[in-house]
């Protein structure tokens, strides 16, 4: 018997793999005078603003690398970086397919793979996830990204978009995300939800309010937690 | 070292599947009356042309899955089968995302996939290739399709497209496929080919001519020949 959403589509950045720390990580490594949490935190922050052009109209159909890219090259005279090659940057950049995951997502994912079609469903371009996926060990089924809509979450095109790709209604798909907003974009369009709580996104300094919203199907500590939750 | 191509992306139809065997099993199964290898040969007949008419503009962008739909109620009243309830023929028509692997195909891959990053390129929509791959073991790290670029093979949209995917020149991307007009369009793009031998897909009672072509990279007889070549 089919479980009730065979396929699980699921947010990436801060939900399978710790942005913060890993380029906090990486910051610390090759600049180690630079203050590596706030450059992380300032890295991330300009993610919606950049994309919200795109989504406006004020920029035409933008990758992540680019917007990444172009908010780092910003950022970089604030941390007394302005000197970096290109190539240093080129490297810096690539730092977001080199994300390392969750301790509980490439054992909590395997087991979820077992009875469910696992995708991602991120704002990450494809290449990036794809890389991403084959250096952590990340056991997708389909690599699915705004880049197949050209639409940016929470766009409603994206989450209807992947229900259309399996053919299948709304309620047959499931997003799995620990962002309440994304999750709301995604019940407003028919998905079943599951909330992942991930306190330490921003970091041991900046925890995060993970308390349960009632409107969600299901609110697992992590993945391991969604797999036994989902009899997996 | 890097491998000089890393990025390996894979014809299906013919090359990973065998779908002559696989619909002419399913048709002799369901409708025993049927000449289901002719039945077979009809359905993948109907194919190019469908596609052609994508192509030239006469019709809208449109999935596989429909262009086959739209084939197969043509073909019903030729075979006997006029009297097929919509049921039927949805359940039919997905037999293409029930195609089996040729058996060297899930060991080649695997072992292809520990030194290579493995990609479907198929004129395949998404949702098939992802269930084929789902219930056929087939280990692929992204699934690209004609559905992402939009446009059919032999479109130079799609091999180009596969190599912008990853933000790497042509050269480092090689399409391996069973189809020597594939691969033709593939290298006029600047992709490395690899041919593999399938004197079967046609079916015992059609062998196929499989003669080398000098401008392949590589020749193979099937998937795990290629691993080995490749050194994987």
């Amino acid at each position: 018997m089919n479980p009730p959403t065979p396929i699980l589509v699921f947010d990436i950045f801060g939900t399978v793999v710790d942005w913060h720390g890993s380029i906090k990580r990486e910051v610390q490594a090759l600049y180690p005078q630079v203050d590596a949490d706030a450059f992380a935190l300032a890295w991330r922050a300009g993610y919606q603003p950049a994309m919200q052009r795109v989504r406006s109209g004020e920029l035409g159909w933008t990758l992540i690398d680019d917007l990444h890219r172009g908010i780092l090259d910003g950022l970089l005279p604030r941390f007394g970086l302005a000197h970096l090659s290109e190539a240093e940057r080129q490297h810096l950049n690539r730092v977001w397919h080199r994300l390392n995951p969750w301790p509980d997502a490439v054992q909590g994912l395997t087991r979820l793979k077992t009875r469910h079609t696992l995708c991602t469903l991120s704002n990450g371009n494809i290449g990036l996830l794809t890389n991403m996926a084959k250096r952590a060990g990340l056991p997708w089924d389909c690599i699915l990204s705004a880049e197949v809509f050209r639409a940016y979450k929470p766009d409603p095109a994206v989450y209807r978009g992947a229900a259309n790709i399996f053919d299948v209604p709304p309620e047959q798909v499931m997003l799995v995300a620990a962002h309440q907003d994304d999750l709301a974009a995604a019940r407003a369009c028919g998905l079943a939800t599951a909330y992942i709580e991930r306190p330490l996104e921003f970091g041991v300094a900046h925890v995060k309010d993970v308390s349960p919203d009632a409107a969600n199907t299901w609110h697992a500590r992590d993945l391991e937690d969604l797999a036994l939750q989902l009899g997996c």
